[in-house]
C-alpha cells in the first residue's frame, strides 16, 4: 500500500471519532454551564452511547485493518508518521482492556463518585473505603494488562506522562522535597511580612470577570475561537482548535479564584489553539501530556502572572475596572498578596512553594494502593502522619484530609504528579525562555506577551501530541526533568518575596 | 419472535440514534447560541459526522433486520407497538432516497444558502435562481421516490404532515382565502382606531428577558428541563423532554419580538416537556406534525396571550418590570395594541388575519414549481401578483418579496402550509377547550394557566408522535382540519379589536 494512501485511511477514521469525541465534549461543556439540573440522566445516556460508538470506533474492524496495515508498514521499514503512529499506540492501548473490565470500572467509578461525595459530606473515610478498594483492584487489574518494567504503578503513571517511571520521579521529588522544606524554615521567620488581605476585599462579580477577560484577551486568547463561561470549578475543554472553552467562578470576597483561574485556564487554552492546523480531526491536536499542558498553564498563573513586572502592566487594569477598591496599592503589594506561603490543608489552595508537598504525598500513598503496601483503611492515618512530616500540620477531619479530592473516585491514580511535573518543566522552560527572549521581563511588565506566546507556539503548542513531553524538553532544555531549575526559580522568587 | 424481545430491540436501536440526534441537537442550539464565530468550519465537520452515522444506523443492516421483523410479525397479524410501527415508517422513508441523491441535496442546500444569502443581500433574485432551479429538480426527484396518489407535492406536504394532500388543502384554504378578503375589507373602515404604539416604546433588554422568562414559568414551563438563551432568531430545540431549549431576541424599542418570541417558543417547549415518559430516546418523543406543534405555539402566542383576559392578568406584571413606561395603559389597551390587523409584506411580521394570505400565496406557488407549472426566473412576478390580489401591496425589490423566507434555500417545500394548519388545528382546539374548560376565560384572566396544560398534556402531549395529527384531531374535534372555526374565531376577535 501506498504510504500516502494509509496516511488518508488512518486521517479519515480518526476524523470521525474525533469529530465525535469533539460532540462528547460539547454536551459535557453543556452540562457544567447550561445544562438545567432535570436533564442530568438523559444527558448520562446520551454521552454513554457517544462513547461506547466512539469505543467501537476505535477498537473496530476498521481499526484493527489499519493498525495491521501500520505494522506491515512498519515490518518494512516504511516511513510512517507521527500521526499514524499514534493511531496504532491508541488502538493498541484501547484493545489491551478486556470490554467486560471496562464496563465494570466504568459502573465502580460511577458508584465510587456517588460514595466519595456522600463520604466527604459526613467527613466519614469508611464511607468510601468499600469503592476505593475496588476502584485499586480494577486498575491494578488495568496496570498489569498495560503492562510496565518494574513498578505497576509506572502503567497508571503513564496514561497521563507517556514514558515517565517512579524510578526517575522518586531523585527528582525527594530533592524537591528537602528544598522545599529548607525554604519553607528560612520564609517562617518572615511569614508574616506577606499578607493577602489585598486579594481578599470586594470585588464586585461582572467587573471580575471582565477584567479577567480583559487579561486573557491580552495574554493571546482568541476569542473568535474560543470564549469564557461560569461554571462550578475552572476547566479548560475544546471541539477543536477553532474552539476552546474556559470557565471560572466568582467569589466576590476574593479576587483569586476568578483571575487566577481564568489565568490557569488561558494558559491550557492557548496550547490547545495553538495546534497546527494540519492536526485539526486528528489524535495529534491534544497535549503531549498532561504535565506538558499544565507546564502551559502554570506557566502563565505563576511564572508571568504572579511576577512583580505582570502587576506593573495589570494594576492599572485592576484599577479601572474596580475603581476604589485597590487605589493605594503598588505593583509590589499585589506581587506580595499574590504570593503569601501559608502550608494549608487543601491541595487547590496552596502555594506555588508546598503545593508540592501535597503532590509527593499523594504520589508515595498511591505507589502503596497499586502495589498492595497500604491497607485501604489505614491511609487516612498515613495521610496524617505525612502532612505533619511534609507540612507541620494535621487535618482535624477527612474531608480536609484524604477525601479532599475527587481524583481517586473516577480512579484517576497516577494523574496526581502532572502538577507538580507541570511546575517542573515549567520552570525548565522559564530558563529557556529567559534564554532565548532576553526582553522578557520588559515584555511582561508592557503587557506584550506575543514574543513570548510565539515562542511557545514554535517549540511546544504546535506539534501537539505527535512529539512526546521528553522529546520536547530534551530539544529545548537538554534534558527531559529535573528539579533544579524550579528550586532555583522558587529560592529566588520567594527571596525576592519575603526580603 | 415474542413480541417483547421485537420491541425490546427496536426500543434499543431507537435510543442509540435518539442519542445521537440528540447530540447534534445540542451542537446546533451551541452554534446558535454561544459557539464562537471561529468554529464554523469545525462544527460543520462535526454534525455531517454525526448526520453520517445516524443515517448510517437508520438504513443499515441492524435496520434492515429489525424492520424485516416488524414486517413478519405484521404479517402474521401480531400485534405490534405504535412505536415499533414508527420504525419500519421512518426505516422506509430513508430507504426510500438513494445515498446519491441525500448527498447531492446536502451538497446543494449548502450552496444555496450561501446563495440565497447573497441574492437577498442584493435583493437580486437572478443570483439564487439557478440554486433554487437544482433544489426545486432535486426535491421532484425525492417526491418521485415517496411516492404519491395524485399530487407530486402531496409527497413533500406529507414529510411535515404525514397525510395531508393538496386536494384536502385547496378547499379549506380557499374558504379562508375568502373569509379572509372579507375581513380584511370590514376592518379597512376602522383601522385608523388601532395602534402598536405601546408596545413601540422604550423597554430595556433585560426586563424584557426577565417579564418574557417570568410569563413562560406562569404557562408552566420547567426551568428544571428547559432554559431560555438569546439567539439571532428564536427557536425551540430539545434534547429530550428533560431538557428543551428556548430562544429568543431583543428589540428594545418593540417588546413583541422577544415577548410573543418567548410565548410561542414556551408552546412548542411545553409540547416537548409532556411526551410521555415512556417516550423517552424513541422516535415517539417528537410532535406529531409540524402543524400540530405549531398550533401549540400558536395556541398560546395568538389565543391565550393576545387576548384581553390575559392582558389583565400580565399587565401588572409588566408595569412591574417596566416601571414608567407604560403607567396610563389598561389591559384593553394591550389587548389592541397586539393585535393591529395591516397587510404586511413581510410574512414572519404578519398580523393572525393577514398571515395565512402569505401561507397561500407559497403554497400556490411551491405546487407550481414543483409540477413544472412556473419558470423560475417568473416567481418573482408570479408573487408580486398574487400580493396585489391577496392583499392590495407589491413588494419593490425581491428581499421583500420571493428572497424573503430561508425555506426554499434548505430545500423545505411543502413547510409553509404547517403554519397556517398550525392556526387552524389551534381554532378547532381552543373551541374543544373552551367546552371541556368553562371557566377558561377566568383562568386566563387570572394567570391560572394549569388545567389548560393539563388538557393539552391529556389530550395531544402525551402521545408525541405515536398518534397522527388526523386521529388527534378527529378524538377531540370529530374532523381532521376545518377552517370554520378558526374563520369564527378571527371575525369574533377581530370585530371585538376593531369595535
Amino acid at each position: 500500500m501506498e504510504m500516502s494512501q494509509l496516511e488518508h485511511n488512518v486521517r479519515k477514521h480518526m476524523n470521525m471519532i474525533c469529530d465525535l469525541s469533539a460532540a462528547n465534549s460539547v454536551l459535557s461543556w453543556d452540562q457544567e454551564t447550561y445544562m438545567p439540573s432535570g436533564a442530568a440522566y438523559s444527558r448520562a445516556e446520551q454521552t454513554s452511547t457517544l462513547a461506547a460508538i466512539i469505543h467501537q470506533m476505535m477498537t473496530g474492524d476498521t481499526a484493527k485493518k489499519l493498525s495491521d496495515d501500520i505494522k506491515e508498514a512498519l515490518n518494512e521499514k516504511k516511513e510512517v508518521s507521527a500521526l499514524v503512529k499514534l493511531f496504532l499506540e491508541d488502538y493498541t492501548k484501547a484493545c489491551k482492556l478486556p470490554e467486560d473490565l471496562v464496563r465494570k470500572t466504568s459502573k465502580a467509578t460511577s458508584l465510587a463518585h456517588e460514595s466519595w461525595k456522600n463520604a466527604k459530606q459526613a467527613s466519614d473515610f469508611s464511607l468510601f473505603q468499600d469503592s476505593l478498594q475496588e476502584l485499586v483492584e480494577l486498575k491494578s487489574q488495568a496496570a498489569e494488562l498495560y503492562g510496565y518494567t518494574n513498578n505497576r504503578y509506572d502503567a497508571l503513571l503513564n496514561l497521563y506522562e507517556p514514558g515517565i517511571t517512579v524510578a526517575e520521579l522518586t531523585p527528582v521529588f525527594q530533592t524537591l522535597k528537602e528544598a522545599t522544606i529548607a525554604l519553607l524554615q528560612s520564609i517562617e521567620p518572615q511569614k508574616e511580612s506577606v499578607s493577602d488581605e489585598l486579594m481578599r476585599r470586594y470585588y464586585p462579580h461582572d467587573a471580575q470577570v471582565a477584567f479577567s477577560t480583559q487579561i486573557a484577551e491580552k495574554m493571546g486568547f482568541s476569542f473568535d475561537n474560543g470564549r469564557i463561561d461560569l461554571a462550578a470549578h475552572p476547566f479548560c475543554t475544546s471541539f477543536s482548535q477553532y474552539d476552546v472553552r474556559l470557565t471560572t467562578r466568582v467569589n466576590e470576597h476574593d479576587l483569586g479564584p476568578c483571575f487566577y483561574g481564568v489565568i490557569h485556564e488561558t494558559g491550557h487554552g492557548l496550547y490547545e489553539q495553538g495546534f497546527s492546523s494540519d492536526l485539526a480531526r486528528t489524535f495529534g491536536a491534544e497535549g503531549a501530556s498532561m504535565g506538558i499542558h499544565e507546564s502551559q498553564s502554570l506557566l502563565w498563573e505563576n511564572v508571568i502572572t504572579r511576577s512583580e513586572e505582570f502587576w506593573h502592566f495589570a494594576l492599572p487594569y485592576l484599577k479601572n475596572h474596580f475603581p476604589g477598591i485597590a487605589d493605594e496599592a503598588t505593583p509590589r503589594d499585589f506581587y506580595k498578596a499574590v504570593n503569601k506561603v501559608q502550608p494549608s490543608l487543601i491541595r487547590v489552595d496552596a502555594d506555588e512553594v508546598t503545593y508540592n508537598m501535597h503532590i509527593i504525598l499523594r504520589f508515595e500513598i498511591e505507589q502503596m494502593m497499586i502495589n498492595g503496601k497500604v491497607k485501604i483503611a489505614d491511609i487516612p492515618e498515613l495521610w496524617r502522619e505525612k502532612m505533619q512530616t511534609y507540612l507541620g500540620i494535621v487535618p482535624e477531619n477527612d474531608a480536609k484530609g484524604a477525601l479532599q479530592d475527587i481524583h481517586w473516585s473516577f480512579g484517576g491514580f497516577g494523574y496526581f504528579p502532572s502538577y507538580t511535573l507541570g511546575k517542573l518543566y515549567a520552570a525548565m522552560l522559564w530558563k529557556c525562555i529567559r534564554q532565548d527572549i532576553p526582553a522578557i521581563h520588559s515584555h511582561i511588565a508592557n503587557g506584550e506577551f506575543s514574543h513570548l506566546l510565539q515562542w511557545l507556539r514554535t517549540h511546544i503548542h504546535q506539534y501537539g501530541r505527535t512529539k512526546k513531553p521528553g522529546e520536547i524538553m530534551n530539544a529545548l532544555a537538554g534534558e527531559s526533568l529535573n528539579s533544579t531549575d524550579f528550586i532555583e526559580y522558587i529560592q529566588h522568587k520567594f527571596a525576592d518575596v519575603y526580603r
